[in-house]
């Protein structure tokens, strides 16, 4: 219909009738207690102060015990178990979420054989054993003796038994073996020590292999995680420090996402990658120790010293080997041998998903994750986090089944599973709906481990999410600090000088460390990891000391990681304000015009790094500056659109359209053609950079290949692909927040 | 705010207010003659019908003469002049639109020499030349003979003087080389003559390459382009005819879009391939000629007689060769010599796009276009087209700036550059707003040639605009049929049986033959390409006769196509209520659960022919078909909330989220990833298929290429990666259409 016959008799001068005549329609309640939603509803501060005071420290931390009770590792009874909690939870009539369900994947996970233990052995040249690492952490608190810990294994590294002479190789980096092959050490055949940090963990057996390396041991060094300490009284129980036996479980998978379905979901029918050509697995067998151990190894291997930046905590002098030295513990020609019965599994792992429907645009979903499995009881990873969700989701729930609110936009809680193994779940979920997802998904939020330890928040995200985690922290005390806000809290320990807003907490990027990743990578969603943290100036930790060991139980958080758990109440307050803001405001919370900051900041980090470079290969980044300059003037035209249309009164079309362009422009930063050898890796800014310079990766990335190629080498045509693919990805950028009818 | 705080005092049991007080708001004008949009702005069917009126087939007439008067090959003068009359037309103050820019890309395009033309020679083994073709047609209308004629050449055809012995290899396909082999012929260094037909132009090229082939011809068999007429009495101008002199041009490039730029705008500073290493050319040189000089080289060939299916209506037997016979015009052992000297060169093309800004969702876009560069004065193709797209935006244009009608959703009409050399225009346009595209373009509308002859609607499209379409064709009068609606009288050409609706027009599918396809192919935007064409019974010509020749002229068409131009007049009134009930109504006629039909019949095939082989090799059909019903049941329960909401009184929310649902399906069929290999087809349902089957392309080419492998193959693999990207693109488009907070 048309709107001069719509209208019929009614014509004349009359004015813009108010916003009541809306609300009039719209607002009036159908019956008593089922109320109609308000199509202008907006986020209602009250509603949202109420929820804060109600998120309960006490609550959190019972979730955080029954959660960590049992170790609950992926595809295990006790995790399925915590599916049917969840479920139960979110399911309640009193507390619970509209609807929850189940979805199961069968995916291909890693686990140690229980009949064959994995081991690692000191053997004489007439092979008798002569000494064995451990083959289970020590039981120092009763919880890590149970047949349901999982004995320390590298997971997907390969079976075999591989013997050789043992060198010590640092962090395992291409560097590092580079600099032993550069002092004459042969590593052919050799089985080398490596210790956890500087690279990724499957990273460390690559390149060990590259150089002929036959089986590869990794340890956590005191000088990394316990700020030196090692003894046993220095250490868990009697601090948080790891204990001599502690062993880090983690995937030495390169990728993420189940192994053999990359790109499908794991739906039993799906086509799969036959196990033995599929890509990303360790090439060589793999096994974690702990530093009790490893101290009897490092300690008596011969040769040179290592370098000082090798040495760490374990009192005494580490070197490089290869072999033991003669008057050590062992004989001079002893061998270290490697035994690893690992067996690759088809498992089911299930996601579950709780669902809050949106009242006016059930459409546009927030979501909010966290994974469910743990190595094993994994009370901070990832238990401390699900409990802080459960308490959110509970509160929430209690006000929808009392019917005083309903978001205006639907909410998506979702327990991942199978996160430990490479963010399993939480990918299968984005290649199953990944059509809706990126139609209609507002943003992720992930809060995985809730508190590392009680000193700060720290956030991760793409820009759009700054502004909103901002003024949620604005408006939350800090746990014990007399009044002062989580972001005057935060800025005191993380912050830069942002050009736009001068001082300001650092928001820290997403790599992929967590169950974001697909979200943003893949998805291009906007994205967020909030936690709190350490005081750096009280640990150089590298991550909180029981890390993925036996030791990281209820216990061990209770009293060392947060006694009285106001820091998992102070990260439950923060993340749900950021979700209430994001499901519940009329203008969605997100300033996309904080990406022109990160745009030009990287940009004038090309120009300083790579710029001359660039110029002798007469490649002209001025395509780039004027894209950068486009994104920012159509960014800033488009905060001035919003805070005009913010004082008017809009029509709600105004509003969707408005926030279908604030929603959606994360999506344009994707292009799945860029860089297709990087599994899942679409998003043109966030892709891994290989070099430690922060600006576009694509471009840093194919300059580095390039350097010492020649003028007019396919490589340095890549070089200018990439930055033609930067370009158009920013343009495009622009297009869209342009008014709507330009092009 | 959230509902109950907005309703402060005003509680009580009030029933919904009715639709008027929403209107009372939104539709009443701010002023005299500036009108606000009413939010629930619909189709006015008055509005409509006095457009249909207006459509004007005599101003349709004079546009032609005025497109159609001078050559316009892509980027030459004329083409740019043109430019200029589309941004003066869509800027007039009295019957432009709101806005006209004209974009122009640096393209890579191909001419022959002037300086050197292409020459088609029969040598004696002298050297003598004893024969030469014709270089351009025969200047009958006084139109074939200016500069700007530009001589029958196969566009990127590379440069080159191959010389040999002549061979008939009927249409050149993979299956007619074989055959020719199969006879003992030695096909190396030979030139093959080839006739228009039975593949692409590139692929002829490409299979005589294989086979050693040093060069092709190709020509327009009078069997297949003039039912068998040849004579000049029989031929234009004194019937629609091709006249004996007459060649179709046209581009050889295997892809489409501009060849140094794929995936990337051809903006002047992006990343170009080399043209040497670019890859999609004919790999040999290659050039068209007329039947009459075809004739003299065919009817003079020694050998055996060709298979009755490839012998033609030149009124000889045509013979395989190689050579020529002992006793005909020539000497046996004379040689045919193809010197072709086209040269590839970087042009200007540009595209006009003309904006009229949507009332109530200006970020909705209908998009309508057609290219505007022809071979010469392309008085049919492309003109007759923009003929009526011009008549078009007349019409919309007058209503505009009067003020008494702006549609509901942004209207983008395009003009097209440099189609004629693989969709050039159109394709950068998609690379460029990629993004925006994707998020807002509700369908895309082609009128290429709208005119083919005057018998009959054909549509193409997919299966979301067929029941725009019917509905359209309903309601227009067919052209001197006393009343007979478009639709009464295109059943009667082209049917078929619809499970759902018994019989119904038949709409096509979408190749790649015009503009549609970077829209359909590579953006998932619901496309269809309208036009007046034959009836079959009369003719059996391949396509009208004097396409890409220099006789396609302002005369033919006046005098053999159209006259009156009434059929144009039918395809303007068509398109132009397609186009106006998609801008216009409320909810988006775009019927969503016609897909069911599809992939109903789609699977069905597929368990008719691929059933029984993908059995014995242990590929299971049931997820497809659990995939299957779960779109259909989606699809239908989707049709009744439709159908609910339309009775009730929806609020424009609600509209707008249902609207998207139906927008969006299309995209849910793209994966990027499916057909890596080839360029731009993403979309699962419509990618180009080997076989004659009409079923799921992916799975169908996947199945042809693992036929003869063995059990376990990495092609039978690829059956099970297409079968499963199949199954989640249709579980992932059933996902999009179930309500939308469900999961």
């Amino acid at each position: 219909m048309q709107w001069v016959n719509v209208l019929g008799g009614v014509v004349g001068g009359a004015a813009l009738v108010g916003l009541g005549i809306i609300l009039g329609h719209f607002a009036i309640p159908k019956g008593a207690d089922v109320p109609t939603p308000s199509i202008f509803q907006d986020l209602d501060l009250e509603i949202l102060e109420s929820i804060m005071q109600q998120l309960d420290a006490r609550r959190i931390r019972e979730n955080l015990r029954e959660l960590s009770r049992e170790p609950h590792l992926a595809s295990s009874p006790q995790d399925e178990a915590l599916v049917q909690l969840l479920l139960q939870r979110w399911r309640d009539p009193e507390s619970g979420l509209d609807s929850a369900e189940a979805s199961t994947y069968e995916v291909l996970l890693s686990f140690p054989s229980r009949e064959q233990p994995n081991r690692v052995a000191v053997v004489s040249p007439t092979g008798n054993v002569l000494f064995s690492c451990r083959q289970s952490e020590q039981n120092l608190t009763g919880e890590q003796g149970g047949p349901d810990v999982v004995p320390p294994y590298a997971a997907y590294a390969p079976p075999g038994t591989p013997q050789g002479l043992l060198v010590y190789a640092n962090q395992g980096t291409e560097e590092d073996f580079m600099k032993l092959q550069a002092q004459g050490i042969k590593l052919e055949g050799t089985i080398a020590l490596t210790r956890y940090g500087g690279t990724g963990r499957g990273a460390k057996a690559v390149n060990a292999a590259k150089h002929g390396v036959a089986g590869v041991l990794v340890y956590t060094d005191p000088a990394d995680i316990n700020d030196g300490q090692s003894s046993t009284n220095e250490t868990f129980p009697n601090s948080w420090r790891l204990p001599p036996s502690g062993v880090e479980r983690g995937s030495y998978y390169e990728y993420f996402g189940d192994p053999l379905t990359p790109y499908l979901p794991a739906n039993p029918s799906s086509f799969r990658l036959d196990p033995d050509t599929a890509s990303g697995f360790p090439p060589i067998p793999t096994q974690p120790i702990g530093f009790e151990d490893a101290k009897i190894l490092l300690c008596n291997l011969q040769g040179a010293s290592a370098p000082a930046a090798w040495q760490g905590a374990l009192g005494c002098d580490y070197k490089l080997g290869p072999g033991f030295q003669p008057n050590g513990d062992f004989p001079g020609d002893s061998q270290v041998n490697v035994s690893v019965y690992n067996r690759l599994e088809l498992r089911n792992s299930s996601n579950v998903l709780g669902i809050i429907r949106g009242a006016v645009e059930p459409d546009r979903y927030v979501l909010y994750g966290n994974h469910r499995d743990s190595w094993v009881h994994g009370a901070v990873d990832p238990s401390n986090g699900t409990a802080v969700l459960l308490e959110l989701s509970r509160v929430l729930g209690t006000l929808l089944k009392k019917g005083t609110w309903r978001p205006r936009r639907s909410i998506v809680f979702a327990s991942w599973g199978a996160e430990e193994f490479g963010l399993i779940g939480s990918t299968e979920f984005t290649e199953e709906f990944f059509s809706k997802l990126q139609e209609r998904a507002v943003a992720y939020i992930n809060v995985d481990i809730s508190v590392f330890a009680n000193a700060t928040l720290r956030a991760q995200g793409t820009p759009p999410v700054q502004s909103v985690i901002f003024a949620a922290s604005k408006q939350i005390p800090a746990p014990s600090l007399g009044g002062l806000s989580i972001y005057d809290n935060w800025i005191r320990y993380f912050n830069r000088s942002s050009p736009v807003y001068g001082l300001v907490p650092s928001l820290g990027s997403l790599g992929a460390g967590s169950d974001y990743a697909p979200f943003i990578h893949f998805l291009g969603i906007s994205s967020m990891d909030i936690a709190y943290t350490y005081d750096r100036s009280k640990t150089s930790a590298r991550i909180y000391p029981t890390y993925h060991t036996a030791f990281d139980t209820f216990g061990y958080v209770d009293k060392f990681v947060d006694p009285g758990f106001s820091s998992h109440q102070a990260v439950a307050r923060t993340a749900g304000s950021v979700l209430l803001r994001l499901s519940d405001s009329l203008f969605l919370p997100l300033n996309v015009s904080d990406y022109g900051e990160t745009l030009r900041s990287f940009l004038q980090a090309a120009q300083q790094n790579l710029g001359v470079l660039l110029e002798q290969h007469s490649i002209s980044l001025v395509p780039l500056v004027t894209a950068v300059e486009k994104f920012e003037g159509a960014a800033g035209a488009l905060d001035q659109r919003i805070s005009a249309l913010q004082k008017a009164t809009p029509d709600p079309l105004q509003v969707r359209m408005l926030n279908d362009q604030l929603m959606l422009l994360e999506r344009t930063f994707l292009n799945p053609r860029a860089f297709p050898e990087e599994r899942y890796y679409s998003h043109v800014l966030w892709a891994p950079r290989t070099g430690s310079v922060a600006t576009f990766p694509g471009l840093a990335n194919a300059c580095s290949r390039a350097m010492n190629t020649s003028l007019g080498s396919p490589a340095w045509a890549e070089v200018q692909r990439q930055l033609s693919i930067l370009v158009v990805a920013l343009e495009g950028a622009a297009a869209t927040l342009r008014p709507v009818a330009d092009f």
